[in-house]
């Protein structure tokens, strides 16, 4: 089985263009980051929960690649997996389409690893143990 | 006398422009930012190390008006004041300036209250009296 | 009667915040430009077409109040309405809430001009009449 | 000989660090091309000058390793080298340093093709002779 899919759905804001007239490409990296948001909020907690608790998701590591060009007020979907999963790493990969269209723009992927407030290494899978096991249902695609 | 002006200069960057050509609006708030933090450098204490002692200055009010548009790569001087300041509150004014034309682009002003780290209004003269005393100075133009 | 008002529901994103623990301020410009967008998006015109077409509306003036902050994952919105509105500028009024809660966090205003792409003034009710009327009805609260 | 490395001093700004009381991940991108700004500046072309003569360097890849965290008000360097060029594509390399400490906090690259403003291709060889000519040298390392 395949990684189950999150889609969240937003539109492109004009602070998001810059002067070459698309969207600059770092803000790319904030609609990666809602889309992991979106995803995490299937579960039993929000990722703003998770971090009240104590538990932080620091990026590591980070790829883009940019096909097309987004547009000022361009619908734009966010279609976010749980990529790989361990007990101290986490992979999301990320694609955003232009709709209706459903035309691949950018795609992309963000490395984690979960850690406490002072961005110390922890086992996920030790302390939020519930949370581990919901992600690993949704990496191998089990609902 | 008048308040003592504090200069700093930077360079427009490219994310800063929208697709209009010219610098998106809500970046200026950024650079009066830069504005205070350098206005605040001058004191024995640097505001990083104000908020790491407990103390924050959110801002309360804002108002900002735009003459003339900043482009990508232009040299720019934020210029700074401190206007207004009793023991519970503190206004800055700015103007943004291009160079070498030493032409106004944007002028505005933050208002701000002294809190603690949990948004708590406190006295600035009672919890640090230096810092205060030397923010009177800048405001009256004693150096 | 009173202007119609137009409401835009978002959440925060996690880079929106910052290390004070709650949105950066400069953000809420951004989003009354959300605000004034999804308004338009209820003429005949969308504003990415408006401008498009030749017209731009650059922001000569902005002023906000900041009651309360708003935080990572709130779910906000933004009532967006026309508060002025001539043939040569136009003043939109924000109010972002804080949902469900219906809590007022920040109001604000900006003030624009009617433009060429080269950010010549021109009137709006010559080179858009159909879209100025009904910005007029807006703001007079006929529907 | 190795590419000749141009370094670009900034400090943090506040509103470039979010909750987790470090600086975003997406500005790093912003601060890369800082760093590529400042070096073509070297040339007899700016890159301002070069978009205006219709030449633009859109992104198509961008890899980012973060190993520290920068910090509100951290003094930085971006550091960078042309890594890879061909008469279409171009590759930058930076490093970011926190100083004085020269600690290595984060590394990155992004890929670039030369395009007109209307994003097609085009050969940099053809259009820009010397500033083509003056890329190589950096990346060989003659100066």
């Amino acid at each position: 089985m395949s990684p189950i899919q999150h889609t969240h759905s937003f539109r492109v804001r004009y602070g998001e263009t810059d002067q070459m007239g698309v969207v600059y490409h770092a803000n790319y990296l904030n609609w990666f980051e809602m889309g992991r948001t979106e995803l995490i909020r299937g579960a039993q907690i929000s990722y703003r929960e998770l971090e009240e608790r104590g538990v932080l998701l620091p990026v590591t590591d980070a790829v883009i690649t940019y096909k097309k060009p987004a547009r000022y007020d361009d619908q734009l979907e966010v279609r976010t997996i749980v990529e790989e999963l361990t007990p101290v790493r986490l992979t999301f990969r990320y694609e955003i389409y232009r709709m209706p269209e459903n035309e691949l723009l950018v795609w992309g992927k963000t490395m984690h690893v979960f850690t406490t407030r002072d961005l110390k290494p922890i086992r996920l899978s030790r302390v939020e143990p519930e949370l581990y096991r919901w992600l690993e249902m949704q990496h191998r695609g089990e609902s």
